[in-house]
């Protein structure tokens, strides 16, 4: 099963690497606890809406950007699971590069 | 602030309306309470990453493709907040028809 936390902890962490700011930085900054922030960038904890407005607030992102980014890499995995591709290992050439790089990240750590 | 849960309960509560089903069917399949998915429509409550590829399912649409509409109709809000047009009830060109009927509706719920 696909799950939303798994995606959305991907992207949020990928912006704060972007950005070059440490998980204590982040946490500060949306005053949410350094351990919580961790537990929901590696998808094992829900963040709630009120703290996902703070998360993205300290990173300076519109929370639009994060859930469609979240979207994008969601559609990205339907597509891996449904595609007889998938089953060879290949990629359908209509998943834009990026994606596939940055999901492919998340299926190696996953096990797929 | 902008909340996750209020606008991923409008687009909810609008596919399960465009598929003319009742809360109480689409609660049956996802096996989820429908007291509980009658909150998550109205954005009163979280619902959870596993709650919401269920409910996705009984929708029969792709998680995908409900978090990309939430990103896009966050996208409306934020631009209806920091446009100054906001101000004087207009609303920028270059934003969707479509969008702005869905979002306009929302807002005018919460009394924007």
């Amino acid at each position: 099963m696909v799950l939303v936390r798994q995606e959305l902890g991907d992207v949020l962490r990928d912006l704060r690497q972007e950005r070059g700011c440490t998980l204590r930085q982040i946490a500060g900054r949306a005053s949410v606890a350094l351990g919580y922030l961790s537990e929901v960038e590696r998808g094992q904890k829900e963040a709630s809406s009120e703290i996902l407005a703070s998360v993205a607030d300290a990173l300076d992102v519109p929370i639009s950007r994060i859930m469609r980014e979240v979207g994008d890499r969601l559609a990205v995995l339907e597509e891996m699971a449904v595609s007889d591709d998938a089953a060879l290992g290949r990629i359908p050439d209509t998943v834009p590069d990026e994606l596939v790089a940055s999901v492919g990240r998340t299926a190696a750590r996953r096990g797929h």
